[in-house]
């Protein structure tokens, strides 16, 4: 059987009355953070530009925050690229990137469409996201370390595949939307840091369910589109640089999004310093208290974490994002890191500059503990203080975000375009998104909510 | 200086006025011959599946062939998808694919929205050629031996710079629209022999328009974006496989449109068939005349034409616009090589099986006429035929189509959409297309002749 064709077959053999539990508890968190993040995206210059209004004509499929209504495709464009526009939204290891940006855009839009429940908006997210992970595994880290964006190359299957299940697509459908998918995967590193980015995420959310739709109409691509020679596998990562057993072996057992899980972020800059923020934001709050005596910080990081455009300190809102002296320094000065302090204006806080320009940095070497991190202080008596974090706060099931943390960020988030009452109101909803008769019910209540 | 900019600068640097008067001859058949092949391709499946309907809202940009109109980016997928739907559209040395297809669509859009005139659509295919094709020199053949397809991975480029010069852009915005089209190129050889290929040609032209789009509303991509360690040199083409300086060299001197040039396809199947074709075509009509004393057909061509797929004669409608043995026999038996040959039922015509059950073939190693090819005939008395040609008609500048074969293909084309006068017409409006006021003018003609 072709690769395209034997990745189907596990998809369709994927039971969701056999999920555990808690799949659909991760499930609802990961998509109200993607709709706060949307709603937080949705009133950014990158938005405006992806949402031209002479682009589209309208449509049934909500732009979320913007009280119009686009068809499927460019809602899940515009959708997508607001959810990923200030980088808030969730990550996943196995992945290499974000996961939930580019499957649920497309997915809300096909089940407004379709008057799909919640319940079956949940079990497509799932399916997308084990799809998209389990395909991850067999391309990556070199997929990454080359050069691509796998938020978007990887990304774009879990999305056609949870599209696929919405649909209730055949077994030979899926293998075609997962062909078709291999010809329209596309971002590069290399746009990291520039608006281009976000687009990424719109692009890929939309064009998977694109090839999703054009399989369920009947286009077919390559069966072997993906492991062909001049195939997604050797085209993409090249010879000796992938895997197939990876990618066809452990579907569900565990679902990935119970392990290794998704990372949901508590921090609005980039994930790998999140662990240094959680030791800052501690000494803060405890020995610490004000910075005026720090004389010297020291942060050690794994290598991994600590690349080249982290180390450098914030010059400009956008860089900010992520500065891992910035952060820290906000994190000791202020024991918070806030959407507010990404503004312009933040940037040349005093205190917050002095601290950020005694910042060293340090790897460390163990493997186990790469999402950790050690943040010394030394104050002008010679008092060293020192707190070490294992796995951030919000990394999967070791340190899950509490749920008074992700109410807090999803209220921070959705305010920017719902009224606070809406806000509010749409979270509890999210929260009982299993329970939900339509999406659309959903995308009316947040409609109605906007500002 | 980065690349993207250099790239832009020689943009800017073009000046239409002194261009010789001969690429605009070039432009005006090859935008008319792209024409015809949408009107082909409108009524197919494949076009059908990309024009859901219930997909797009309405918008002001003429889908040729169907008596709708979409929004700019829609409208350009569709154009995209139809004018590569059966693979009769022009090719291009320089770039190893099918230049016109992703420039055409997505100007012509444009075009509609911002009133341009026939000359301005003129001047920015021109350009957009020239700027696909230098970059195409650069990357080329070793992009298109990993995989890709250029007509859609390096086709794009064409298509955003063409958009930009029309919508004026400055050289800042152009070479963002070249760093964001490097985000969005996509499309692997694996897929080719499918119905995902014309969408890569109708993906790609939308995709170019949209970059210069989202660059013309201040959207940046990185000014690296293809020379960065992580950018598409390396990541599409890989360390030593891409030569920047014949990227930014001989612009314009002369224009690829004039040297190598475009070749447009006589018969409406793969082009490497296309002098063995001519060979038989010119064997019927002068020493043969009919075919029912032929014992023996030895077709001598180069060998990088000769491969394999060729070499199988047609068993099916898709196989027999690849296979030489059908081409031959049909060119020997009808002294034509038509569309409606390319019909099922036309498969078993028993004049043209018998032709085709006597087919051989030899390689020659002449590298000199890699298009060229010998068709020997013995009859049943002995006497032996053969008709040797260098290059086929259409082949660039060296065998240009003469200008009444070009209306016939034209006609037929256009005829499957269009009225029989409507298409005489809208050939004239083409031949006279830097003389139109408006292209929104020669859009409105379509419609109105639309069947």
């Amino acid at each position: 059987m072709s690769l395209s064709r034997e990745l189907a077959a596990r998809v369709v053999a994927l039971d969701p009355n056999s999920f555990d539990p808690d799949a659909a508890k991760w499930a609802r968190n990961a998509i109200a953070d993607m709709i706060g993040c949307t709603l937080l995206g949705a009133p950014t210059d990158t938005t405006d530009a992806a949402r031209m209004p002479e682009l589209y004509g309208a449509g049934s499929c909500l732009v979320l925050g913007r009280r119009e209504r686009l068809g499927m495709l460019d809602a899940a464009f515009v959708n997508g690229t607001a959810g990923h526009a200030l980088d808030y939204d969730d990550t996943s290891k196995s992945l290499s990137g974000h996961p939930t940006v580019i499957i649920v855009p497309g997915l809300l839009a096909l089940a407004e469409m379709r008057g799909a429940s919640g319940k079956d908006f949940i079990d497509a997210y799932i399916i997308g996201v084990e799809a998209a992970t389990r395909f991850a595994r067999g391309v990556n880290f070199q997929h990454y370390e080359k050069g691509w964006h796998p938020t978007a190359t990887l990304g774009i299957f879990g999305a056609a595949v949870a599209a696929s299940v919405l649909m209730e697509l055949s077994q030979d459908e899926i293998a075609n939307a997962i062909s078709i998918s291999a010809s329209l995967a596309s971002g590069l590193k290399a746009n990291f840091g520039t608006s281009t980015k976000p687009l990424h995420a719109g692009i890929a959310a939309r064009n998977g369910l694109f090839a999703a739709l054009m399989a369920s109409k009947g286009v077919a691509g390559s069966p072997v589109a993906l492991e062909h020679p001049q195939g997604f596998l050797e085209v993409f990562n090249g010879a000796g640089n992938y895997n197939i057993d990876r990618m066809l072996t452990g579907w569900a057992e565990p679902l990935d999004l119970l392990a290794p899980g998704i990372s949901i972020k508590k921090y609005p800059c980039v994930y790998s310093v999140h662990g240094a923020i959680d030791a800052a934001i501690q000494l803060h709050d405890g020995p610490l208290g004000n910075t005026a005596a720090v004389t010297d910080v020291l942060v050690r990081m794994h290598p991994r974490r600590l690349l080249p455009h982290v180390r450098n300190p914030a010059t400009s809102a956008l860089n900010a994002k992520f500065s891992l002296p910035y952060a820290v320094a906000r994190g000791l000065v202020n024991g918070a890191v806030l959407l507010d302090h990404f503004e312009d204006a933040a940037l040349h806080d005093p205190s917050v500059t002095r601290i950020m320009g005694l910042i060293r940095m340090e790897p460390h070497d163990d493997d186990a503990n790469d999402y950790g991190a050690e943040v010394v202080v030394t104050l002008e008596d010679g008092t060293v203080l020192r707190q070490t974090v294992a796995a951030p706060l919000g990394r999967g099931p070791e340190a899950p975000l509490p749920q008074e943390m992700l109410e807090a960020k999803f209220i921070d988030c959705a305010r920017r375009s719902l009224t606070d009452d809406g806000a509010t109101k749409i979270f509890g909803q999210l929260m009982r998104l299993d329970e939900l008769p339509t999406i659309a019910d959903l995308t009316a209540a947040i409609e109605a909510a906007t500002l």
